[in-house]
C-alpha cells in the first residue's frame, strides 16, 4: 500500500488524452445548437445553415453579410449589437463544425463576454471601441488566447493553457474584435490538408469528399460555410492561400514580419530562412484591407520585436506606384514548368485575362526569371534542415504518432511511423526524406535562395520594356494550385504557392468560378511536363469528382507591398464582377 | 622537355601573391604624392596633411570642410568642382595611407573620370547629378566595384576583379557620388582591429600605437585623417561603431536590410541570425542623414531583394514620435554588467548627461531588461555556428594563414594556426572555440534570441511610467566600448556594441571628447565585475598610453528607426556643442 501511495502516476495513453479533449469539445456545444445532420453522402453542405432552422432570419441576414465593411458599419451604428453578431456567427460556426469538423477551441461564454463589454462601451461612449468593433474573428489553432489550450494538432499540447494572449489577439481585442473560435490544422502544419489525431479530419463544405486544404483548413471550411466573417491563418508554403483558394475565399499572405507572430506557436520555431506569416482569410475582398490596416494601426512593432516599423501605407493601397490602378499590366503564369493546371483552373485564368482586358488592362505571359523547378529544392532543404526534430521531440513526449501521410486509405493514425531512434521517417511519393543540415549547409542554402531572389527581382524589373505602361509588370496572376480541392490524401503539388514564400512575395487569393460540369471536361493529354504533371492530370478523372469545388487564383506583388497587393486584388475582383 | 611543357603551372606561394598585390598598390601612388614621413615615433599624425606641404591652401580648405552638407552645397553651386574635390581628398587619402596604412584599392584615374563626367553634366544642365553630386566616398574593402579586386583581407581573393558594381555603388554613382578609394579590414571582418596578411596593419592616426578599431578600421583611420568626407563601413558586431568611436567620427549602424548589401561580399554569407549591415561613417553629423536619405531615395528594394520597402521617413527624422525633439528622456547605460568603462568614457557619459540636462532633456539610468551578459552567448553561438567553414575554405585555397590573433607580439602572421583537417583553431582568452551547430541547434539559438528581443522591447516600452514624457525612453546613451582605442592586440571587449546587433537596434556614434591627461587619471579599483572588467582596468596603466585618443558614445534607438536615431543624434550633438 505504501508502494501504491508513492508510485508515480501512470501517464495516460495518448489516445485517452485525445479522446478526453474531443469529448470536452463536444460538451462545449450547446445542446440546442446540435442539428439533425443531413445524410452523410451529401457532398455540398454549404446550404445547411440556411436549411437547418437553427438560425433566425436575422441571424441568417447577419451571417450572410459577406462584406466586412458593411458588417462593421452596422455594428458601429448599433444596428447590430456585438452580442447578436457574435452569437449568430457562433451558431453558424457550430453548424459548420458539425458539417466539416472545422473547430478546435469552443468558448462561447468568454466570447459573449467580450461582445457584451463592447456593446456596453458603445452605449456609454457612443463610439465604437476600435476599427474592428464587434467583428467576430476566427483564429487558426496556433494563435494563443490566455486560458485556452493551443493544441496545434498535438496530443502533447493538450491541457497546457496559454498564460497570455498572443500579440495579435491583444491587438484584435483592442481594436474591438471578438476572437470567437479556433480552427483545426494538420499535425506539423506542413500539409495542404487538415488532419490530426486529436481533432480528426476537416472536410470541404462545398464537397465533403474533398479536402478543405491546409494547413489553415479549419479556417477554410469554417469561412466556406459562412461560420465566420474573417479568420486568421498562417502561411509558410501556402497555408493561407491553399484553403482560401479551395473554399472560394479571399486570403492574403503578407511578406515576412508585418503581422505580429509573437506569442503564437508554430512548427520550426527559430527557422528564419523561409518564415511563417499570419494573414487574413475572408469572404469579401473588403476584409483584406480592414484586417491589415487595423493590425498595422496598432503599431505591432511596439510589441513584437520582429515586426517591421512600417505603418499602413495609404498611398501604396491607392496604387500610387501602379498608375493609380488604371491601365495596369498583369502577367499570367499559365503553368509553373512542373505541372499544368487542370481544366477549371485554366478556364479561370482565361476568364480573368478577359475580364482584365475588358477593364482596360494589359495582360502578358509570365516567363519566370528563375524556373520554379529550380527554386523548389531550396524549400525542401530549408523545411527539412532540422529533420523534424521539433516534431520528434513533441510526439515523443506524448507517444502519439508522427503523421507521414494525410491519406485516409493509407496507414491509419495509430499505425503510422512512430519515430524511433530519433529519426523521423517522413516520406511522400517522389520526395526525399528530410536531410538534416549543418548550420553551414543551411547558410549556403539561404545564400542560394538570396541569389534566386535577386535574379527574380531583376527579371521582374526588366519587364518594364514590354508592359507598355512605363513600369515593370504591376502584379502576377497565377494559379493557387494545379487543381480544385483534391479528394482527401491527394494534395501532391504545393509549389504554385510555395515559390512566393521563398521569394517572400505578398500574394492574395481571389475567387473566380466553380467547377463546371460542362465547361470543365477532362482533357486527354499524353504529353507531360514530368511525373507530377501526369499524376495531377490523373486526378481529374471527371469533373464530377470535383463537383461544386470553388476555383480561385492568386495575385502576386513585390516584397513588402501588401497594401498595393490588396488594392490590385480589389481591382481584379471588380473587373471579374463587371465581366459576368 | 615534353613533360615540362605540359606540366601544370606551379601555384604561386601566398606570400608572393600578397607581396605582388602590395607592390601594385604602392605603384598606384603618384610619385609626387609621396611625402617625407615624420619620425616613426610620432604618435599623433592628424596634423601631417596640414604640415606636409602636399596640399594647396584650397585643397586644405576643401578637405577641412567636415560638414558634408556644406561641401555638397559648394559642389552643387559649382564653387568647388567635382574634380578638384576628388583630387584634394585623394591626395589627403594618400597622405593618410602613408601615415596609417588605411587603403586597399587605389584607382585615381577611374575616380577622376567619374568626377569629370559630373562636372560636365553640371556645366551642361546646370543641375547637380544627384543628392551626392561630387562627393568623394570611401568604401570598406567589401563593397564591390566592377573591374577592381575585393580582397577583404584574403590572399585568395587577389586578382579576382568584380564583374559588376554592388548595388550600393550603382546607387552612389547615380546620386553623383565618387567612390574614390577602398579601405582596409581585418581578415574575416570579425575583429575590432585591422590587420591582414595582404595589406598589413592599419593604425590610429590620433596615436599610432593604438588600433584604429575594426573591422571598418581602414575607414576609421582614413576619416580620422580627413582623407575622406564620408565612408561606408559594415557592422555585424560593432564594425562601424567601434572604428567611428575610436577615431572621433560619427557612424550609423542601421537596422537589418535598409541599406542594400547586395553585390558586396562578407563573412558568413547566408547566416541570417545576426546580420551584417552597411552604414555611413563621417566627420560631421550632417553626413548620416545625407547618406541614408540619398540611398533610400534611390529605392534600393527595386535592386536588392532583402531591402525593406521603407522610404526615408521625414516625420520620423523630425522626431514626430519623440516630442519633436523637445524635452526628451534619455537613459544612460553606465556599464554593461560585464565591464566598467575606463575613466575617460565615464567622463564622456557624465558630460553628455550634463549637456542634455542643460538642453532641457531628462536623463535616467538604464537598467537592461535582459542583462547583457545573458545575451552574449547568443552572439557567440551564432557567429560560431558554422565554425568558420567559409574562412577555412577560403584560406585553404591560397595556403595563407587563418589569423587567430590581432596581437603583433603574439604569433606573427606566417606562423599562426594554419587550419589542418578542416578544424579552425580560433581561440581568444576566455572565449571558447566556435562549436559547430546543427541547423536545429541554430534555430533554437535564434528562437532564444527572439525571446530576448521581446523581453528587451517590453522592458523598454515599460519605461513609459518613469520618463515624465508620457513616452517610453526616447533613446539610450551608452559607451561604444569600455576604453579609448587600445594598443594593438588588446581589443578584448566588443559587447558594448554587439548587443545592438543581437537586438537589431539602430545605433549612432557621436564624438564627445578626447583623453585628457589631467582629468582622466587611472583609478585604483580593487573590485571587479569579473575577469574581463579586471583585464580592461589593467589596460589603463596611465592616460599617456591613450594620449590624444578620441572618446565617443553611442545613441541607441528602436528597431528600424534610423531616421529618428539620426535626428536624436543631431540633438545630442548640438547639446554637446552648446555645453562647451
Amino acid at each position: 500500500m505504501g508502494d501504491t501511495a508513492t508510485a508515480v502516476p501512470t501517464k495516460e495513453d495518448w489516445k485517452t488524452v485525445a479522446a478526453r479533449k474531443k469529448a470536452a469539445q463536444l460538451a462545449a456545444l450547446p445542446k440546442e445548437w446540435i442539428i439533425d445532420p443531413p445524410e452523410l453522402s451529401r457532398r455540398n453542405v454549404t446550404n445547411v445553415p440556411a436549411e437547418c432552422g437553427l438560425l433566425t432570419p436575422r441571424e441568417l441576414e447577419i451571417t450572410d453579410t459577406k462584406d466586412v465593411a458593411l458588417l462593421l458599419e452596422k455594428l458601429a451604428k448599433g444596428e447590430y449589437t456585438a452580442v447578436e453578431v457574435t452569437t449568430a456567427f457562433y451558431k453558424r460556426a457550430v453548424i459548420a463544425h458539425q458539417m466539416t469538423n472545422c473547430l478546435t477551441e469552443i468558448y462561447i461564454e468568454k466570447a459573449v463576454a467580450w461582445a457584451t463589454s463592447l456593446d456596453k462601451a458603445l452605449a456609454e461612449t457612443g463610439k465604437p471601441v476600435g476599427l474592428l468593433h464587434g467583428l467576430p474573428i476566427s483564429l487558426k489553432d496556433q494563435i494563443s488566447i490566455a486560458g485556452l489550450d493551443t493544441v496545434m494538432g498535438y496530443v502533447a499540447w493538450i491541457d497546457k493553457p496559454a498564460e497570455k494572449n498572443s500579440v495579435l489577439v491583444d491587438i484584435l481585442l483592442e481594436q474591438g474584435a471578438v476572437p470567437f473560435v479556433r480552427t483545426n490544422v494538420p499535425q506539423t502544419l506542413m500539409w495542404g490538408e487538415t488532419f490530426n489525431v486529436v481533432f480528426g479530419r476537416t472536410v470541404n463544405p462545398h464537397n465533403r469528399t474533398l479536402t478543405p486544404g491546409g494547413s489553415s483548413g479549419g479556417e477554410g471550411a469554417l469561412l466556406g460555410m459562412g461560420g465566420s466573417p474573417l479568420g486568421v491563418g498562417s502561411d509558410i508554403g501556402g497555408s493561407i492561400r491553399n484553403p482560401s483558394s479551395v473554399n472560394g475565399l479571399y486570403g492574403l499572405r503578407p511578406s515576412y514580419d508585418r503581422i505580429p507572430y509573437e506569442g503564437s506557436v508554430t512548427s520550426g520555431q527559430g527557422q528564419e530562412g523561409i518564415v511563417s506569416v499570419l494573414g487574413p482569410m475572408t469572404r469579401h475582398v473588403s476584409g483584406l484591407k480592414i484586417f491589415t490596416k487595423a493590425v498595422l494601426d496598432a503599431k505591432p512593432w511596439t510589441r513584437d520585436p520582429y515586426c517591421i516599423r512600417k505603418p499602413w501605407d495609404a498611398e501604396s493601397y491607392a496604387l500610387a506606384e501602379h498608375g493609380e490602378g488604371k491601365k495596369m499590366c498583369f502577367a499570367i503564369l499559365w503553368h509553373d514548368g512542373i505541372v499544368r493546371p487542370l481544366p477549371p483552373i485554366r478556364r479561370a485564368l482565361e476568364k480573368t485575362k478577359a475580364a482584365l482586358e475588358a477593364a482596360g488592362h494589359t495582360i502578358i505571359d509570365w516567363e519566370p526569371p528563375v524556373p520554379h523547378g529550380e527554386m523548389r529544392p531550396i524549400a525542401t532543404s530549408i523545411f527539412g534542415a532540422a529533420a523534424g526534430e521539433d516534431v520528434i521531440e513533441t510526439v515523443k513526449s506524448s507517444g502519439e504518432p508522427a503523421l507521414s501521410t494525410m491519406d485516409p486509405l493509407r496507414p491509419p493514425p495509430d499505425r503510422v511511423d512512430v519515430p524511433e531512434g530519433g529519426k523521423l521517417v517522413w516520406k511522400r511519393d517522389g520526395r526525399p526524406d528530410p536531410v538534416p543540415l549543418s548550420s553551414y549547409e543551411f547558410f549556403n542554402v539561404c545564400w542560394n535562395k538570396r541569389a534566386m531572389q535577386k535574379k527574380y527581382l531583376d527579371g521582374w524589373m526588366a519587364t518594364k520594356d514590354r508592359t507598355g505602361t512605363g513600369r515593370p509588370v504591376d502584379a502576377l496572376i497565377t494559379p493557387a494550385g494545379p487543381y480544385p480541392a483534391p479528394t482527401h490524401g491527394n494534395h501532391i503539388h504545393a509549389f504554385f504557392t510555395t515559390w512566393c514564400n521563398i521569394l517572400d512575395y505578398p500574394a492574395a487569393i481571389f475567387p473566380v468560378t466553380k467547377v463546371d460540369q460542362e465547361l470543365d471536361q477532362s482533357l486527354q493529354r499524353t504529353e507531360f511536363l514530368g511525373p507530377e504533371d501526369e499524376k495531377v492530370h490523373g486526378l481529374y478523372t471527371s469533373p464530377d469528382v470535383f463537383a461544386d469545388a470553388p476555383i480561385s487564383l492568386q495575385l502576386v506583388g513585390q516584397r513588402w507591398e501588401e497594401e498595393a497587393v490588396i488594392g490590385m486584388t480589389e481591382v481584379v475582383d471588380a473587373a471579374l464582377a463587371a465581366y459576368q
